[in-house]
């Protein structure tokens, strides 16, 4: 009896793109050998894996490596079916054009949120600290910005929850999941007003309550404590 | 006898995300209607056509309407051959790990490279002049880092470019038209240091010197003259 090689997941706790694919993985039903990553070191060895220094990097059971969230999602999203998943999973729609809408939304999440948001509150309030040991408190004016911009960023996930049952549709994508993810990481620091958005909210709870879930809900960082709410799944 | 209705793609002249949809199209025998817009006015209009206020978006004959780069690329490489198409065109390679190499690529070109470098300095030469009339001169300390991180990305093409007929591979992919066309919004403005880089500049060569290359260099955006050896294939 041959054994699979594990899937290889190389990652940070609260890194959102990392998120998005253990996400995506457990709702494949794939347990990956998760080998967290300090990227923000830029070791030699880790630049042999992605040279972009980017996270997430997935290496599957005949040595291909994937890095990248783009490479690593369309991967998945191309073959439902994986070897050693214990079920499949549509990550992207059927249709061509409703393709187009949840690319749409992921590249929304995964770029502008990012930009605009996740970036700079991450390297604020974690990274920097993480890197530097630096303990200077975030900057203020900074993160008045960032908070301004992330309630447009709430506000039109409520717009489309309103409309739809899942971001890009009828059925939970990848969009939901890179969409969750980056709110996710954001929670994990108390910073999302979800009570103001009380369609946004719904829909969180709708994911949060995932068996896929509880693995990001249970994650500690060393020296971060987790907001109070953020393992609640009545908040 | 129908005609087909026209391809409309909504873009800016030195916009690099439109840059390549405009090469991909090209490289397909597609002549859109092109549509510029002034994105940094965030017109209401616009935000109707692409809620994010990103470009490009591409208005397809049968009224479907791609928002943004990602969704625009993913779409055309699906179906090699479109409506109205003169010839089909591989935008992404046939094999899983090969479409992931290049996706890995083009992550790095539309992502990474448009953050550490063509982001800031468009805004910094083009777009602050273009939005607030502020003719104000280029943050000195912002331009240095800039330019040195631009160093750093033509390096790795040349690596890339050293080892590799392609960007990717064998064959030309959406890597090698994202790649182009953020260096040349660049090379606009006279900033790409080729000479330094021979490996790179011998693939820019091939790339420049194609059809599909020749609406860009007929671009001029005015007030801003392009830099002397711009539309020069012999540089």
């Amino acid at each position: 009896m041959q054994t699979l090689a594990p899937y290889i997941l190389t990652h940070f706790r609260l890194c959102p793109f990392s998120r998005s694919i253990r996400l995506s993985l457990a709702e494949l039903g794939l347990e990956p050998v998760l080998v967290e990553e300090p990227f923000w070191e830029w070791r030699p060895a880790f630049l042999g894996l992605n040279p972009s220094g980017e996270l997430p990097v997935l290496q599957l059971p005949d040595h291909v490596t994937l890095a990248g969230v783009y490479a690593i999602s369309e991967f998945l999203a191309e073959e439902p079916q994986l070897p050693g998943a214990a079920r499949g999973l549509e990550l992207l729609p059927r249709t061509r054009e409703d393709r187009a809408e949840a690319r749409r939304l992921i590249d929304w999440f995964q770029h502008k949120f990012d930009r605009e948001v996740s970036r700079d509150l991450l390297n604020e309030k974690v990274y920097r600290r993480l890197r530097d040991g630096n303990a200077a408190p975030p900057d203020t004016e900074l993160m008045r910005a960032i908070r301004a911009n992330l309630r447009y960023h709430i506000g039109y996930i409520g717009f489309l929850a309103d409309q739809r049952r899942w971001l890009a549709g009828d059925d939970m994508t990848f969009a939901d999941l890179a969409a969750a993810a980056q709110l996710s990481s954001l929670d994990y620091l108390g910073e999302v007003p979800w009570n103001d958005y009380p369609a946004a909210k719904a829909w969180y709870v709708r994911l949060k309550s995932r068996k896929s879930f509880r693995p990001l809900l249970a994650d500690r960082i060393p020296g971060f404590a987790p907001a109070p709410d953020y393992a609640n799944l009545d908040f």
